[in-house]
């Protein structure tokens, strides 16, 4: 057997299979973008083929009631839950090739690295591919890990009902495309020891400082807010300019504010990336629409404050317009502030010193949501995050250098090899 | 023979039938609104409806290449030209029971009335419906009375290649309706001696100053302009506020911006009433937005004026924000003023001046376009607004009295017997 600590993952294999399968399954024209909404043809192609290729290496392969995949290399602990690995396949519906794609690839580097070498590890190692993370193709982003990562069965037959714009539900698509499977999607049933996950880091924080690894001690509260705003429909021509109750200009005021709010406060970052105008004629004053604000800060706190500021201007720049326009907000979602785990944290951190150095190492907060934000509620938790040229995310020109993804998957392994042996001399309980 | 001035229209008769065939085919549930959309099913029903009402009033019907609905009334004067009055079936989305329908059911109601005294005029008399005049489904307001005035054949092929939001082409629609006729759209081909047009005001005008009618001189110039704004996509929850370059904070600027302009320039009126966004993702900064301006004033110097203005104010925006994003603007539609004839004008002032006397009419212009604003630019023409209850339009609320229905109606008659007498005895030439 050799040594754990000079193990390496094979840098040319992680990066041809990350290319390779993104051109096989998703690959948009004309771009290096990707388009692999949950549960699509695509997404069932690159599952077929994840579940093979676990299997090949010996796995045991496990399906569960929202489409999660389990594929779990045995240790030599009967006893032990795994150590997982993991993120999601799904994308944008014009993303990139590195967001949760990266993660899961990684995990199998490991398994395929792990297998090579004959490694027998102290607690099974688990692959995971997370169902519907993005939440772009069925509404409600990090889905299926927030499913199994809370109590509730209402949960699951909640989401199951969620359908796409096309409205077919998640049910219909997880047998469609036969991933619906009879595991129980519940950490409780279906339990792991602890969890790892390799992101791209999708903001610039790592390019800025230069740093190569970003070692992850939290992700970000987060609030989502639908907002309504009604006036009076009324015809374009006909209609003075005095008197009109125009939703569209109101909204565009409040559009205004959310960002100036954030800006103004320093709080954190607050975003409206989804609008729609119901009446959508050209000669016709708008008379409702919808927005979404996405509010996110350091911690829970602050979201509560930066939000409280948004709605207070809100309400300033209604009284003010004074055109018998009105708003309505309804809180559609949100997740708590995450803290991870020291123990995955310092596995994370020793795995990461001990490939690159101390000095180029950040600790950082994750600034959007990951499956392992749902995960640590549950189980020990944390994350690696490898540097995003230019910060571009949830966009075709999402971009992580070769040697970046090797540096990641090289790290994920290690951690991972660190945990299990803090297990195995009990450093870890 | 009844003595012409002394001939009534049968108000019971008209309101009946307004309300019956909008209940039959379109009518909104919950509501007194209408959704009829151009060559819809609901569109080929009161069609088909009406060209069998008009056959057996003794009318020739014919269909031309655009679909619309020409249905003659012989005269005694073989070598003249139609009368025309007409107007357009087809409503917005979610529209009303009166825009358009008014001018058509008004119509024929003038044909009945004509037929069961035995009138027998000078020139024909010919009832239209127009295709399409709302461009609700079919993009592009007034469009097959634009390809009958306009003398270019490009027009109509052109118009034919149009499609709706689900790809079927206005060729189509009249192929599956059946309301695809061989008659040429064209004004030299299939010409009138004047055209006569009875609407609802779709503004408050009248309301607000307690008249009956108005006497309609013009129609105020348009312009419509699509304005793409351009910025950088990015993660809602990984990039800082500053340097984002976010479309939809800059668009909502802008938006706000055409309202300000055409309140402070008191030049007109200018609305937004569509708006897209390209990616619609709740943790995605928008890159790209589209939005439609609707610019009217009185003369075409002012809607230049106006929006000369407009835009420059969109450069000052753009150069304050100086957040990197940019807009481009096409110019996509516009109408130039339409001045009516005062032969036509002179014919509803006579008929209405006799029916309400001098102190209830009002002489006007539209602020809203109509078949009539195209047919003018070949034909006589001229219009007669009743009023709209509160002034509001394309809205499901949309509603004029049967009283005041009744009377246009038979305005519309006086002045159709008017012009025609004027003919015969040679003061029209």
């Amino acid at each position: 057997m050799t040594d754990r600590s000079s193990l390496r993952i094979n840098a040319d294999r992680l990066n041809e299979t990350l290319q390779s399968t993104c051109t096989s399954w998703g690959a948009l024209a004309n771009s290096t973008g990707m388009r692999r909404l949950a549960l699509s043809q695509e997404d069932k192609r690159i599952r077929d083929w994840l579940v093979a290729e676990c299997k090949a290496l010996g796995c045991d392969v496990k399906v569960d009631q929202m489409g999660n995949i389990f594929a779990m290399r045995a240790g030599l602990a009967k006893e032990r839950k795994p150590i997982a690995m993991g993120s999601h396949l799904d994308t944008q519906p014009a993303g990139g090739r590195y967001d949760g794609i990266l993660g899961v690839q990684a995990a199998l580097e490991v398994l395929r690295t792990l297998k090579e070498n004959n490694v027998q590890t102290h607690c099974p190692v688990t692959l995971i591919d997370w169902t519907n993370e993005e939440g772009a193709r069925f509404p409600g982003a990090m889905m299926a890990s927030g499913v199994w990562s809370t109590k509730s069965a209402t949960g699951l037959e909640a989401c199951w009902e969620i359908k796409d714009i096309e409205g077919i539900s998640m049910r219909k698509a997880l047998e469609v495309t036969s991933y619906l499977g009879d595991t129980p999607c519940d950490y409780r049933e279906n339990g792991l020891e602890s969890y790892f996950e390799l992101h791209i880091e999708q903001g610039p924080k790592l390019e800025a400082a230069g740093k190569k690894v970003g070692v992850v001690t939290s992700v970000q509260g987060m609030k989502w807010h639908r907002v309504r705003v009604s006036g009076v429909e009324g015809h374009s021509g006909t209609t003075p300019m005095i008197g009109r109750s125009d939703a569209l200009v109101t909204a565009s005021r409040l559009i205004t504010a959310v960002r100036d709010t954030a800006k103004s406060t320093n709080l954190g970052v607050a975003t409206v990336g989804v609008l729609s105008n119901d009446t959508q004629s050209q000669a016709t004053i708008p008379s409702g629409v919808e927005f979404i604000i996405d509010v996110r800060c350091s911690t829970d706190g602050m979201v509560e404050e930066l939000c409280t500021a948004i709605f207070k201007n809100f309400e300033e720049i209604i009284a003010a317009e004074s055109n018998n326009t009105s708003f309505e907000v309804v809180k559609t979602w949100g997740l708590p502030e995450s803290i991870f785990h020291e123990d995955c944290i310092e596995a994370v951190r020793s795995a990461a010193t001990l490939e690159v150095g101390g000095s180029q190492i950040v600790e950082m907060k994750s600034g959007a949501g990951h499956d392992a934000a749902w995960t640590s509620k549950v189980v020990k938790s944390s994350m690696i995050f490898v540097p995003s040229r230019d910060g571009i995310s949830h966009n075709p020109a999402e971009f992580t250098t070769a040697e970046d993804c090797a540096l990641g998957c090289q790290i994920l392994l290690q951690a991972v090899l660190a945990y299990d042996e803090g297990v195995k001399n009990g450093t870890i309980s």
